[in-house]
């Protein structure tokens, strides 16, 4: 490890040069007219590979953009890790709001300026230079390494899950290793070892045949955006909790140390609050705003429509409102279940004066993963190394659906070590990635390879 | 009164004749590229007047389209009646749908079927028929008359309201008689004497600053559909009764007459309901659906917006949602007082997560004359005599802004004696009225006019 941590020291320079050449390249997956400059992306990405020292290295078709991987089997007895990553960078827009250009990497302050900097390819890299690292520094790896780099996080990763299907023995590993999150907070490391999944619908409640004149009509024919308001309105009670039958029953219950460590982050929610402009929060009766955003169930309404929505007064009584329900979902919910649940409620209340209509969008499963097994612990004895102090195991709101496809395909937990920070500005004009971050990344990589082969 | 009688019997062929040509001219006050049409179709109006023997006639500018004045005084000591009507009508669209060309006026089946035949050429015609009937019949009216035709009720008689404050001598009367509403069914005649008042407002609620990530922010930040939703919901208790504090206290109670009446009207709720296709009525506790579609205050939303309205699943949490609300109002609720109940409803439940934008949009008074009054008698009594059976006293759910400016401005009752039917397709393809309506109201007008002098 001292060999592998003095090369990177060394060569720190040259990786930020290779890092600045790789973002040159406009991989934006979303847009048909970059497919050319995505696969020429993941041409570089797989150099990379091998002049890091694998000799295992494909670039393979899945119908959509490719996805590169590489694999260095070391030793069989070694434990086996698999580095996630994407080389695919979201669209630019709009391009006037960037002070240097998104493709013409810039430093400053000892930010590095450019699209995908931080969203993924700087986080990615980090992971290809530790191999580098032990590879070129002493000639071999303290685990086995496999390498998966796709082309199409950004735009739905829709080949992924059916590469991963068809690849189980492939990807065969001990570990998934992925850097695509954020730290906590500045010089706060910190490892994601829950994420919500994610159940989402769309309701239609339709009245009358047609849209009928409110003078005409209104009394005596009931009012599909009325009775949509209603039912929606009943999804909660006062104390902000969701009242679905049987909702919260395969909630598993937050620990007294998780609670404690959720009460320990450093988390300033004024500044939180005025981030998004919000003269106050809430939350489920019980638990802290931080705990409400990441450890504990919901249901939003992300959409709605119905009648008239232009300027002035219509009065039409509408023959149908809609619509879009989402619950971000907690270990051990399932998406499917909380979707019939949701189902039956509506069933329960639509009056017989409409109809419903009820779709199932989309759903993921939420994640939750044992701190104490060996990955995790390699993970966070490196940031501890690399930062001085221990890392804090936190919990996301959001959704990976790929932690949850390698859980469910492969059996294999993920270890979500991110070096990102929340003003990296991801998906946004000006994104970066601090110099700093990148270093200690290479540096914490090296260090967790070496743990957890231990 | 006989001679006129006897007068429009023999010239009746001819009056349908002049009512086809007036059909003619495509008078569509919407559309600017009929402007022409629509002056042409005033100076046909005027030039009908003049036929039937006024001598003060005047087209009118009113900065829109004109307004047809005509008048004659026969005695300052008999009652004055203002027919109120308009000679501007609907656009024909859908072209493809009619069975015979919108202003290729043609009878089938005893039916002339052409745009406005019905609303409101055929119906404002036939009073000018009256007229003639009298003045060439007999050389004098039994009643002073004024006549007032405006060319932009299809487009929302911006100008009339102006206009009747600015000419408030030369309307004065005693009563004012409209024919451009329904009666209850076929064969059954019927006088309107009240109609609903409206209040439109929108609403809108801002939560966070721009639209989130629901994964990110939900569980803690408040989402603005959700809290629309219960503050819709809100609005309405399980007896289906507004809860809007006060919203009932100027209501005035339906007498046990009025009760009387609406159980008595051959209303067939089966056949209402088929027509637009609804399984079950939904009305105020204690109301039937007659009293509730004409006779109740009612609160709908006519139109709700919020978040994402695409295909798919857009996992947002957004940062504003707003609505369309309308309330028909009956004496003696005032638009401006419910407005003002309703605003104090929202500050006083919305929550401090979110700002509350909230706009008067549009309001209109309730109707209520008293039947008792000479002129509501002579036109039942009128209706009596023509159609051989007691005409109906009812009350409709919509508004006819008109009525009550006539009342507020000129401080006038307005009789409502409407020869149309529900099946005449008004703003719809195959427009028609009955040729016998046609001359059933124009008996009925005459008889009017003998007894309201009386």
């Amino acid at each position: 490890m001292q060999t592998a941590l003095q090369y990177a020291a060394h060569h720190f320079d040259r990786f930020v040069d290779e890092l600045i050449e790789l973002l040159r390249i406009p991989s934006i997956s979303t847009d048909p007219a970059y497919a050319g400059e995505v696969r020429r992306c993941a041409m570089a990405v797989a150099d990379h590979l091998r002049m890091a020292g694998f000799e295992i290295v494909e670039v393979m078709d899945t119908g959509g953009h490719p996805i590169v991987y590489a694999e260095r089997i070391e030793d069989p007895a070694l434990p086996t890790v698999l580095v996630y990553g994407h080389y695919d960078v979201q669209p630019p827009d709009p391009l006037e709001l960037w002070t240097s250009p998104p493709f013409e990497p810039t430093i400053r302050n000892g930010r590095l300026f450019a699209r995908g900097s931080s969203d993924d390819k700087g986080q990615m890299f980090l992971h290809i230079k530790m191999a580098e690292a032990y590879l070129q520094g002493s000639g071999r790896l303290p685990v086995n390494l496999k390498f998966l780099i796709e082309g199409e996080e950004e735009s739905g990763s829709k080949n992924l899950r059916p590469f991963i299907e068809t690849h189980r023995d492939l990807l065969r590993a001990d570990a998934v290793m992925i850097s695509d999150t954020s730290m906590f907070a500045p010089g706060i490391p910190s490892i994601t070892y829950g994420l919500r999944g994610l159940a989402y619908v769309q309701v239609e409640l339709t009245g009358p045949s047609r849209d009928l004149h409110s003078g005409m009509f209104g009394g005596a024919i009931e009012n599909p955006i009325n009775v949509l308001a209603r039912l929606i309105a009943g999804l909660h009670d006062a104390r902000h909790r969701v009242t679905i039958p049987g909702f919260y029953d395969a909630v598993r219950p937050l620990t007294a140390d998780e609670r404690a460590t959720f009460a320990a982050l450093p988390f300033d929610e004024a500044a939180w609050k005025a981030a998004v402009r919000v003269a106050a929060t809430r939350t489920e009766a019980g638990y802290s705003a931080l705990e409400g955003i990441s450890a504990r169930p919901t249901l939003d309404v992300n959409g709605i429509w119905g009648g008239y929505q232009g300027e002035g007064a219509k009065t039409v009584l509408p023959a149908r409102a809609g619509a879009k329900i989402s619950m971000r979902l907690v270990p051990d919910q399932s998406p499917a279940d909380v979707v019939q649940m949701l189902h039956a409620y509506f069933m329960a209340h639509v009056p017989p004066t409409m109809t419903l209509t009820f779709k199932d969008l989309h759903g993921g499963k939420p994640v939750l993963v044992d701190t104490t097994q060996p990955a995790m612990q390699a993970a966070a004895r490196a940031l501890h190394d690399t930062y001085g102090k221990q890392p804090f195991f936190t919990r996301e709101g959001g959704s990976i659906p790929v932690v949850a496809d390698f859980k469910e395909l492969l059996g294999i937990d993920t270890v979500l070590m991110g070096f990102g920070l929340d003003d990296d500005a991801i998906h946004s004009p000006d994104e970066s990635f601090g110099l700093d971050r990148y270093r200690q990344g290479i540096l914490a990589s090296i260090r967790f390879a070496h743990y957890f082969s231990a």
